[in-house]
């Protein structure tokens, strides 16, 4: 197998106060981008700033990593919220970190939607619609699940001028339509590394995987992320880091 | 009496969810500068919107109005914070207000330390230097309380070049080390129109006021401060206003 | 009319720290039975505190008024949970209030959940369940919307030896499958106070009501709530209390 | 050395939402008395309910473990309260803890006070009293460290009737004052187990114990606490386990 250029990506920064969550430390030299809680679900200032001081020793990307209003529910419940507030949530979110990220004169690059409020957006438009807006006062790309079919979400980021990153799933099986097979689904994580670089590399090879009821969908993604709570993601990213 | 400029700030949007505080659509068109809560003792990511652009209908200049992290006692309570901790808990609430008001296409313009945290830095030179650092970050003024002696506070903000924004309190009494008396002090907060007229008058003038105590102290002000949670704080703006 | 016997229940206690809600002072004296805010949607300890002494003044029953966790949305807002979590949720809330009325030598007399659980316990037998279940902890009734058709509620409530209160609304207009028209449609809040009357009237002599869209409906109440929140709530108060 | 009775208590139940913290699963079995944080510095209703069925399992006390209402800060900085204030705050909080114990059919046995409280009760009277205010309530125990001197605690106990629980640490330092030796102080947490097994042999032997500076104390102890947060907090434990 010929060498590929992979990127990977990866939820950091998701300790809060005297909480310690993930392998920062040991996960950040093996990633390309870090996707940074905002204190919305997790992270405070602090480790904030610990975070993106990690991601430029090892010169990693910052992407925000916006999420609900829902410490307690690690922003994995959906919270209803009208289209402005949900668009200023955003805002909030992303400026403070996008100042954290100048103050240690670096640049914030991508946003990437967090949890419940990243699969609400794949799933209504007119939350998408509000995620855009926000990314567009940034002017900096929206990062999303690549699907079979990406134009829709291409035709209204264009509206607003944002260009959208589409991002891979290395450690989780899909479903025929594309979305992501739901945790509760046995075989919904893949925790084996040898199912894990194989699905990379038909991601890579060939824009294609198989999904979990063995239908082969077409997949372009710009990068490939690894879930921070898989419990193998350190050896799975250590393998991916071997291989391409 | 000569008209004399006046510039008036006062603080805003301090609102948070249901819960609404304060009188923002009937101060604001009566004043210059807006003090706009960033979330941490007040406020929210909606209100913070509606602020803005009720701040920009009426050109008033937008400043943070960051704080100690304590919303249930209002930022009006000591929260023990290592230097760096404060530094970045500032840059997260001031950035976030920043990002919000480039969504609007307006600035923000100075920083003012909320309740605690303002007269903790005032009695505090190292608290006062985390605020400063975080102003440093953001190249805009800081404001805080005109002393008869600004010289300490001018020489730490000078090695940030960080500028300095001096306020005077139209309906606060002073004590002769030209700190503010304490709230529980009779004559704390004056009430009568008369005598902050008489005060302002005195501080726009002559750069001088009569404490507590019937000291003459010099204060030399940029801003006159009146504190929205006076309950004669619409009397006292539309006086003001009518006179200066 | 001959004089009829009405017992008024209200939201009370919905303050949060520095912010203040409702009148609660002036609606105390008219009502029979507060709802007491727990801390999660709105209210704190020194509020609760606050609040029971007033209802104790006033000779007025005390209720557990629990949410889901979510103050900035006021408990406006669903949040999913499972089972066990709600039931310990509510556990938390009630008991909380519970030892507040203890410490006061008064005792606590029912629960009425809030806002989204309120609404959703009545769409969803299992969230309906899981409040049953806390009720039984305490041993004291659950206060809920008198239906045309109880019985499925009574069926569950039943099982765990949970007595049910059922309420009707005075100033809130109803559909025809018994639930209260949503407060977005035309009519759905009843300002006028004479309208107010009318309506509580019905309930009281005929146990039935007109709905939104001209039908009769069969509402068997063993209390009348009136809304804190709505602006005329004092008014409202004082004309039932004159009549009934 | 002859066998002693020891009662081993310890901080449990300090998981917040998403967040693991501590061992609790490993611990419980080691100990007698359990802390039990309430959801004001850790822990969350469902962690609440897991703690408490935890240490039924193993046949341990629960404590309710309150703290000041500072989760970003562990519960660790002072946060000034007025003494009623406090006294709410506090049972609150226990009285979420001892309705949940009650859904289990299990009885909340003492309160200790978790971080700056437990220290400030220990400095200032006035705190200290409002601390007993709410141990009334419950009629329980208060857990407090054994001091050389303990009779002005006992005085003020007293008055409220509330009976007093004496702890010695294990795995802390003293000052000849028989407070705790700051964590900041060279020694001042004993992670070797030899010293930690001597310390306490002293304390159950001979009500003594030797501080940081050479001095011998007086000390009295009805249990021993040892810290969750020595990362030798299960070694250490299962050394006192083997010999007392």
């Amino acid at each position: 197998m010929s060498k590929q250029v992979i990127t990977l990506n990866c939820d950091m920064g998701e300790s809060y106060g005297q909480w310690v969550m993930g392998n920062d430390s040991q996960v950040m030299p093996l990633i390309d981008m870090a996707n940074v809680a905002c204190g919305f679900h997790a992270s405070d200032p602090k480790t904030m700033a610990n975070t993106i001081k990690l991601a430029i020793q090892y010169d990693v990307k910052i992407g925000a990593h916006p999420s609900y209003p829902d410490r307690l529910g690690f922003g994995r419940r959906t919270i209803a919220m009208d289209s402005d507030e949900l668009t200023y949530s955003l805002i909030y979110q992303v400026g403070a970190l996008k100042a954290m990220c100048a103050s240690f004169n670096t640049e914030l690059h991508y946003i990437k939607p967090h949890g419940a409020l990243y699969n609400d957006m794949l799933q209504d438009h007119s939350i998408f619609e509000s995620v855009v807006d926000a990314a567009a006062c940034f002017s900096i790309p929206l990062m999303m699940l690549a699907h079979p079919d990406n134009q829709p979400f291409l035709d209204i980021a264009d509206r607003y001028e944002v260009p959208l990153l589409f991002e891979a799933f290395a450690d989780r099986a899909y479903m025929s339509n594309g979305m992501l097979a739901s945790r509760s689904q046995n075989g919904a994580v893949l925790t084996d590394s040898e199912a894990v670089i194989n699905q990379v590399e038909q991601i890579l090879q060939y824009g294609k995987l198989m999904t979990l009821d063995g239908e082969v969908i077409e997949i372009e993604a710009d990068t490939i992320c690894v879930h921070g709570d898989n419990p193998q993601a350190l050896k799975i990213l250590e393998d991916l880091r071997a291989i391409f």
